[in-house]
Formats: C-alpha cells, sequence, structure tokens
C-alpha cells in the first residue's frame, strides 16, 4: 500500500487505529483452546470485529515463533485471511529485524515478497547496510525504531553525542538519506509525550507508528497534540487494551468496543 | 553449556571456530536440490563434515525464515540433530532479537525453552528491559550486538557521546550492569581490527562472537593478536567461506578442509 492510499483510507474511515495481534494462548479464552487452530481462531474473531475500526494490523512476530511450526502457521493462515478478505488493511509484521547487508536482503525477501506484507519493524543499530535491503521494494515501508515505547528507552536512545544531538535524533537524520516518506515510518512511543516534538522537527511528515497506548500507559491526546500532521502522519497501536478486552465468550464483542472507543477519539482528534 | 564447559571443549578440541549455517538455497550444490529437505539435507553434511574442527554451529534464522515453513522445519530438524549427535557443541541462533520486556520475554521462551539452544544474539537499541528477559535462564547466553562487522557499523555504533565515549563502549559498560562473563557474550566483527583493544578494555574476559573472517576480510592473527584472552574468549564465525567453499559433489569434503584449514591457525593461536 503506498501513502495516498493509507492516507486515503485513515480519512475515509475516521481511524488511524493498528490493531496489535499479539497472541499469548494464556491470555485467550480457554473456550477456543479446543479449536484446531485456537490463534487463527482467535485471531479471525478479532479482525472481524475490529476492522471496521482500524486501518492496520500488526502481528508481532515473536507471538508466533514461539509456538514453533504451529505458530508459523497460524501466522501465515492470519496474513493470508487479511489479504483475501480486507484487502484494504496495512500490515505490519513487527519482528524488528536488522542484520548485515545480504541477510537483511533476505529478511525483506521473507516479508515483502513471501508474505507480501506492507511494512517491517526494523532495528537501527547496524546502520545503513542493514536497512536499505528493505527499501528496494516498491510500495512497502520500513518502520524504522527511533524512540521506543519502553523504560529501556532511555539506556542508549537518549544517549546525548558531541554534537548535541540525540541518538534517535541521530538515526532519524542518517535515515532521511536513505528513505523518505513514501517508505520509511519511525516508532516513537506514546509513553514519549512531548518528545514528539524533537521528532517532528526533523521528520514533520513521516508516518509515525506508536505503540503504548493503552497498558502502557500513553496518551492518545498528547500524542495527537505533539505528533499529528495534517495527513494524520500517525499509525497508533493499541494490543492487550483491545485483544483482551475480554476473557470470556464475549471476546470479540468486548474487543470490537474498545476498538470503537479509540475510533470514537480518533475521529474527534482528525477533526481538530 | 557453561563458561567452563564452553573453554574445555575449546582447548581439547584446540579450536574456537563457529560455523555459521546460513544456507541458501541457490548457493547450495544442485543435486541436492532433489532431497525431501534440501536444507537439512545440506546442514546435515556440513555438520557431520565440520563437527570435528569447530565447536559452535551459528545457524541465521533469516536463511530459514525466508523459506516460510518449510525453512522452519529445516531449522528444527537440524538443531534437533545437534543436539542428540553433537550434544557437546555450542548453538547459537543468529536472530538480532530485542523488543520491549513482555516481547522479549516470548523470544526468550522461544530459543532458550521451546528450541533450548545455548545463545541468542541480541540487538541493544532498545536497552535494559529488552534484554534482562534473556538473561533469566540458566545457562544460557546473551550475544550482545556491539561492533558489528559490516560497513553501517559506523553509522551509529561509533558515534562519540558528550562523555567522549562511543556508543558500542556505552553499550559495552551498561551491559556490564545486566549480565556477566557467565551469560553474555559480545558482537565484535574481525573487520574491526584495532577496535578490540578498546573493546578488551571494557570487557577484558567476556567471550566475544566474531563474525567477518573470510567472505567479509576480517583478519584471523589480527583478531587473536588484539581480543584473545587466557582462557580464549573467542568463538571466531566463518560461514561462506566455509559451507560454500565448493558447490559440486565435494561440497562436504572442501568444508570440511576450510575448516580443518581454520582450526589449524586457531591451534597455533592458542599456543602463544
Amino acid at each position: 500500500m503506498n501513502r495516498k492510499q493509507l492516507v486515503k483510507q485513515i480519512f475515509d474511515k475516521k481511524t488511524f487505529l493498528c490493531v496489535g495481534l499479539d497472541v499469548d494462548l494464556t491470555k485467550i479464552p480457554q473456550h477456543l483452546l479446543k479449536a484446531d487452530d485456537p490463534i487463527f481462531a482467535f485471531n479471525k474473531a478479532i479482525i472481524d470485529a475490529t476492522a471496521p475500526y482500524c486501518v492496520a494490523y500488526k502481528p508481532n512476530l515473536a507471538f508466533y515463533e514461539c509456538y514453533g511450526l504451529k505458530g508459523m502457521a497460524a501466522f501465515e493462515k492470519t496474513v493470508d485471511y487479511l489479504k483475501t478478505t480486507y484487502p484494504h488493511h496495512f500490515i505490519i509484521a513487527d519482528a524488528k529485524r536488522g542484520d548485515i547487508g545480504n541477510t537483511s536482503r533476505m529478511y525483506a525477501r521473507t516479508f515483502f515478497q513471501e508474505y507480501d506484507l506492507d511494512a517491517l519493524t526494523v532495528a537501527p543499530y547496524m546502520g545503513e547496510d542493514s536497512i536499505k535491503p528493505f527499501l528496494e521494494y516498491d510500495r512497502k515501508w520500513v518502520v524504522l525504531l527511533a524512540l521506543t515505547s519502553n523504560k529501556g528507552s532511555h539506556d542508549f536512545q537518549l544517549t546525548t553525542a558531541e554534537n548535541g544531538r540525540q541518538l534517535f535524533e541521530h538515526v532519524l537524520l542518517r535515515s532521511l538519506e536513505w528513505g523518505n516518506k513514501e517508505n520509511m515510518m519511525y516508532v516513537v512511543g506514546a509513553t514519549q509525550g512531548k518528545m514528539f516534538q524533537a521528532v517532528r522537527k526533523i521528520v514533520p511528515e513521516h508516518f509515525l507508528l506508536v505503540p503504548g497506548v493503552g497498558a502502557q500507559g500513553g496518551s492518545l491526546q498528547e500524542v495527537c497534540k505533539y505528533g499529528m500532521t495534517q495527513d494524520c502522519g500517525l499509525l497508533v497501536n493499541s494490543s492487550r487494551g483491545i485483544i483482551y478486552a475480554s476473557q470470556g465468550y464475549d471476546f470479540a464483542e468486548k474487543a470490537a468496543e474498545s476498538a470503537k472507543a479509540l475510533q470514537q477519539e480518533m475521529a474527534i482528534e482528525l477533526l481538530r
């Protein structure tokens, strides 16, 4: 999906919600464990319930890999289901990959060619040749880690260099030499509050993928105040707050309610 | 495997070679493509041929994931084969993972519990809570990216902070607060030459996993001169130089020759 199509979806549906599909078998309704493929059964119900209220889905690979081949089969089925049933939803593989050039090329092939997903999260530590192979695909996106939502973001990302720039600013600036607002987004955690202003000084128009609203404590209003652009420029992710809204038979219904509540807040933000 | 056992293997076998299992179906002998599982057929032959000359194997997950479920099945078979046939070899999953705490916990479970591997490469960008979950397992190792072998290592890892420290030095120093020489190693590329001195100033005794000898141009002698410790402290990896030494019917024989040549150089270094 290209930028124009994504922006159109956002304004047509009045939402910039991304639903994180982080499926943990210990947290899903226990009656689903009897299904042939509990992970897929859960995902399918969550997707059908939330699709009207979101523009993107973000399966987190860790939660599929940990169940071995069965987990990866459930991942593939989920992706297939999304692509055939909801072809206008943007799909982000949250995998935080990044390796030397020839290895990153293999990862790019996996996620952009084999699975044909829209975007992949990538870690910047290894620099240019670890990121560029992902930028060679048309209408595919790198979502580069910039300023993450966790406490550990303070360890290195906020280190100040000799030139006065913090590491995440250096990452943003360098990455502008590799990609552009049509093929690169950045992860900026909702928990970072006013730091969105520093991010927007360097990347005023790029899309930001924003985790950390909900379970991690970030505020949607603050994110929008400091991060929103004319064509929105935000994909705000919620995982646990939506998919585990209930652990009973009404899980899909409650997930829809949670997603709808966020969508309604987002509709207001889009009108400001 | 714990540190003492690893060191014993190194001195008993007079080698600190790690063989990288980066299987690319376009590069393996074409007659293997007829096998039921060409990736596993290739790995099994390479492992049997090189086991006497190395102490560790490092499958790179990118090269398995890119073949989807078949690739991951080949990865599992390779790991099973290693664990049952060569239980004294140290196995490193080269996956460069790292995410917020609850996600890193899932990755740790996958690689240390499900697959029961010895070590996993981890990227430091997201800081403490992205790394600590991997350190909660007994006799398992985090191999943290410090100073990688690729050109992109210059983009961020060598950035100098206000306090005069380069980012990789800051990563080393911070990580000493989380792990120790019994559960943490560092990736330092063979191409970094004299920079090994700067690394050793901060981590004089930790094991270093050293890629970049061979195809990437690093020198074994230089690595040993600046990086070796009293109990070796090095695992030097070679992937392409060994596994693709020949693409004909003699591929396993040639892989053994390449591995043996490196082992013999290593035996000399261990005697210095």
